[in-house]
């Protein structure tokens, strides 16, 4: 590998970056992005090497593309078109059902890797662009049996340099699951930050009680609309699932309060204690 | 001061003992707890100096309280019973109403100062104090002109040793206020939870996806249901209130998302995104 184009060089983008340098001292990154003041700022900060466009893209060995899930869908193609018999393309969508869909039938299906590295922080840009983000997390892989087996190589490389556990999962499976430990945690922090924003209208005090609890709680309502608004889209039916089991849980809570049925209301919360033991293997 | 007594030896107490062993090196600070197992492991840690007895604390020069607010209503009124003419009492509960009203005829009222420390973590017990907890952090302080002039100046002394911002509110206006950035907070994490455990039952892979997204939105729901049953039930009427409000939002988000309201759903978004700038203040 020599020639790596980034599109889109943001957090995740400009994270991948920073950490393929380590692969080969000969590497190129590239950078595309259809921001120009994030590229220059991206070449400012070293991540990338250089800007390019998507004509150059037939010089890639690899492109990996960390840009919103409804770019991604509708330029994937465009980009599989562009690149040579040889090139490995990537992607690290937060979806993966619409993804893989939109190049199922492409002739050069087997140069796509489609991949779900999950790591990331609220913040968003190159300056959010951390080394070592990814070290010890897990990628969700799909479809790995569509990819061309010496492109699954290079790609391992890359995660190998990464440092992340490698998981292989259907596209479906994915999307279901994802909704409930990342989707469904961004609406209830996004939710809890526009709830106590709108009383604090009326009480401008509210915000200096706030502790770290909140802050931990809500932290996640920092994330980028861009970003989420077509992963929300994409996985629409699924993050309605757990929308609604959320709000029903919710509902249930309530209502044991309203009916003072406080030893439910320890139950409920001695039973989610459990969620310690899940944590500790979380990093 | 001399003698300190701190009732109820966990992450709280304990942690108000760790910081206000600095104030004076011929402090004695004496613990008292209903569990003996807690007052044993206090002492192995030298948290505190040496059990006590509420028979005792009539030679306290301060009594500081970090129970449940059930047992701290319940309590409260026998201890100032208990202490003489010249002890400062204070507790630390997240309710603030119903602890006043305790009291508020009380001959010994003068002798009662009432205080959340807004500070804390998931844990809980001896093992989780910790010294330094509460730098920085707010301590509100309710119905301050009720508590004689002097005894309120013993417990600032207190503030300052352990670092603490002073906020001056009713208490009414602090249960309502604690209910939208603390008690809610708890709730949504708890039922985030719960959502995810009840899902992960048939989903066996699915925590193997969970990032540090996840792992902060969901982190309040390892909090001690033998503290916060009591204090839901304590602020009921406010707790109910930021729960219709926090359903209503997630309700019309899913609404938006069921009518393809793209527009709208990434408005909410950036919306709430005003919270980085108040987390900002927050440590």
């Amino acid at each position: 590998m020599k020639n790596i184009y980034i599109i889109g060089v943001g957090l995740i983008g400009g994270s991948i970056a920073k950490d393929i340098r380590h692969l080969n001292p000969d590497l190129i990154i590239y950078g595309i992005d259809s921001n120009n003041a994030h590229l220059d700022e991206a070449l400012t900060l070293k991540i990338i090497d250089a800007k390019a466009t998507f004509t150059d893209l037939k010089n890639a060995d690899a492109v990996i593309i960390a840009i919103p899930v409804d770019a991604t869908v509708s330029i994937l193609p465009n980009i599989l078109d562009l690149v040579n018999e040889d090139t490995l393309v990537m992607e690290a969508g937060s979806t993966k059902a619409a993804i893989c869909k939109a190049v199922e039938n492409h002739p050069k299906r087997r140069n796509f890797l489609a991949t779900h590295p999950i790591a990331g922080t609220e913040f968003s840009g190159p300056k959010a662009a951390l080394e070592g983000l990814f070290q010890g997390k897990t990628n969700i892989i799909c479809e790995v049996e569509k990819t061309a087996f010496k492109l699954q190589e290079r790609a391992l490389a890359i995660f190998q340099i990464m440092g992340m556990r490698i998981r292989y999962m259907n596209p479906e499976a994915h999307d279901k699951h994802i909704a409930y430990v990342s989707h469904l945690s961004h609406i209830s922090a996004f939710m809890l930050g526009k709830t106590v924003i709108e009383k604090a209208k009326n009480e401008c005090d509210i915000f200096d009680m706030a502790g770290s609890g909140f802050a931990s709680t809500v932290r996640l309502a920092k994330s980028s609309p861009a970003m989420w608004t077509p992963i929300f889209k994409q996985n629409k039916t699924n993050v309605l699932e757990t929308l609604d089991a959320y709000i029903q849980n919710l509902t249930n809570f309530k209502n044991h309060l309203e009916s003072d049925n406080y030893e439910k209301i320890h139950d409920e919360m001695a039973n989610t204690n459990y969620i310690k033991h899940i944590l500790n293997g979380i990093q």
